[in-house]
């Protein structure tokens, strides 16, 4: 395997650090350090800070692939299962950090949408994605008939979409999986099924 | 009526600030700046810029007495339509800076949870009593036959907690009320509601 460069540690540390601290919480200096490389390297890389938050929230995006391809687009599973299993894999993921560090989507909205329009709507789109792949899977649910046939299948994509953002955030501040335990039970319970 | 002190007008421009820019964003300088007063005068008044942080905490919290009073608190309204209106002042209020600025609260907890450990725990308390205070509300709806004998009021207190902050997430995402709204309808569709 070829040596990690410059860059790589760069993006792969400072995701880390700025998961943990938070976009304006880590400043170049923390990436810099926690990458071991020197100083200079970060502007060799990266046209601005603005444009190495571009690229962990991409790099972010594309390790939840294999997450994506195991839950929400695994044919292998009923439908329904397959988002319980994406809610599930989320927990499982948050429980890797003791529940301390959140959706990086979820904490660059908070605390940057004001900063910067590139990294806003990159978030929107990718949140989009997500919520799509969300629908689909309801849909197949109502055509499987795990879901009545009148089921409004993109509103309640929306609505699974921000109830698990806030489910995410509310473990965060808690430093406990509770909040994500309640969203699953209350949204299979009550929502998510055949009355 | 009596001048605003440097005190006053750090808290209450500080508070438009932070809410702005997040509390890592808002540097000290900028704090000051918006305030209008003296560069040593933020030092003379606060500790730290965590007992600030605490500070206009507060300030939000009680600011939201009367929003709380005509809402959650109003028992000219039926229990659910004092939810419902709760919901509605949420989205009022985000309107008033285009959704831009979301929960103080919710963006707190996104970016600082890591920093501070007496300004997590304050907000862990304060999202606590706005969840009693719905689940008091779901209480009441039980007992006016609004929602149904066995229906769970912590665990789906809880959800709409949540669920909320994940809306408003979403909103300052989107800068559109939508999330909001998309929120509210499934909430009394498929949830508050005695089927």
């Amino acid at each position: 395997m070829a040596k990690p460069s410059n860059r790589d540690k760069l993006l792969t540390e400072g995701l880390r650090v700025v998961h943990e601290r938070g976009f304006a919480g880590a400043g170049v200096r923390d990436i810099v350090a926690a990458a071991g490389v020197p100083q200079g390297s970060f502007t060799n890389h990266f046209a601005s800070k603005e444009a190495f938050g571009l690229e962990i929230i991409n790099l972010y995006f594309s390790s939840s692939g294999p997450m994506l391809d195991s839950t929400l687009r695994n044919e292998a599973l009923t439908p329904l299962a397959r988002i319980r299993a994406y809610v599930d894999a989320n927990i499982d993921r948050l429980n890797e950090t003791g529940m301390r560090n959140g959706c990086l989507f979820g904490n660059f909205i908070a605390e940057a949408s004001e900063h910067s329009e590139a990294i806003r709507l990159r978030i929107v789109a990718i949140l989009a994605e997500m919520e799509r792949a969300i629908a689909v899977c309801l849909r197949e649910a109502v055509a499987a008939r795990e879901l009545p046939p009148d089921f409004g299948c993109d509103e309640i994509a929306a609505f699974v979409m921000s109830g698990l953002q806030g489910a995410i955030l509310l473990a965060k501040a808690q430093r406990s999986p509770q909040p994500m335990q309640c969203f699953k039970h209350t949204l299979f319970a009550k929502i998510l099924n055949r009355p």
